[in-house]
């Protein structure tokens, strides 16, 4: 198999797409973003990575708190235009309709329309070049009822967005399941 | 839209299914990761969260480098067994059979079998409780000739594996193409 070299790069693998939340001068914005991940299991802590200009960092460095909010795929259109645009200049809450709640934390703003919000604390900024990496450890999460089996999240009734950028930049859906976890690879066990 | 309380919970967002790779001890090892994700644009960085006693985390501290390696769908079974088991005890290249090589990196072993290989250098770590996290700038970028559409890469040939929690866990292949990013969203500009 041959192999290509492509200099230092960041290369496709599932990103996720998530709206991003902050106060920003005491009033709810947020964008879109597809850099990030979880960062800690036991407490619960997540990554955002966020350009030192936006108007969101503005907001996370006031209050260092941010919401993430989990979309799905019935809000692609809101989701890519959070993307677009600078709150500086739109109001984004009142052209997507989204409504706006809080919970424990006070400055940041969650999505109701979104399946999933996160209210998360700022425990470390790391200013790496381009991008702040911002961790966050979540003090609620809150999820639509509608999104529960059995009294648990539902992938397949949450329908998160996958973006990808290779070779176009595109939002897509989950797809098929190809195997359980924590069980298709005891098929090698018989190989120690 | 009723909304339910989970507690400090990390939610299911699409999270991606790498394979880390680090020397320990002089000898190469890899293990699954589903915690982590784009952490800078310029220069490219990526985060990986990484329990402190497994044997990847050993290696990571010894050279400060490690390889995220993109497995394709083809390779879940041997994806799935590198979360089951420690390099403590098995020699895992062995067992996958993985056609081990280095790039630019003396200690960031990559997986030829993988369509897409990244070298890292730490350039931060974080001790966040029950995981390390950390950050590594990306030196080079490896891609599989056949995974290049007109010299760009293309998602549809690397088919990466989304990790999934909930209510199963199960790895699942990315789904259909649901809009343009950076496009879709112009539909709103109207609203302004």
């Amino acid at each position: 198999m041959g192999k290509i070299l492509m200099g230092p790069k960041m290369l496709p693998y599932p990103r996720p797409t998530l709206l991003v939340g902050a106060n920003v001068d005491d009033r709810p914005n947020f964008m879109t973003v597809a850099a990030g991940g979880a960062a800690n299991v036991e407490p619960p802590m997540i990554s955002v990575a966020i350009q030192h200009h936006r108007y969101t960092h503005k907001g996370i460095m006031q209050n260092l708190t941010f919401s993430v909010n989990v979309p799905s795929t019935d809000l692609v259109r809101e989701t890519d235009y959070c993307g677009l645009v600078s709150g500086s200049k739109v109001d984004k809450v009142k052209v997507c309709q989204f409504n706006v709640f809080y919970g424990k934390l006070k400055n940041a703003p969650l999505i109701e329309q979104c399946p999933i919000n996160l209210e998360c604390k700022v425990v470390h900024i790391l200013d790496l070049g381009s991008h702040s990496l911002f961790v966050g450890r979540v003090e609620e999460a809150h999820i639509s009822e509608s999104c529960l089996t059995g009294g648990k999240p539902d992938v397949n009734k949450i329908k998160a967005l996958i973006y990808t950028a290779d070779p176009d930049r595109e939002y897509r859906a989950f797809g098929h399941v190809l195997a359980k976890a924590y069980s298709i690879g005891q098929e090698l066990k018989a190989r120690e």
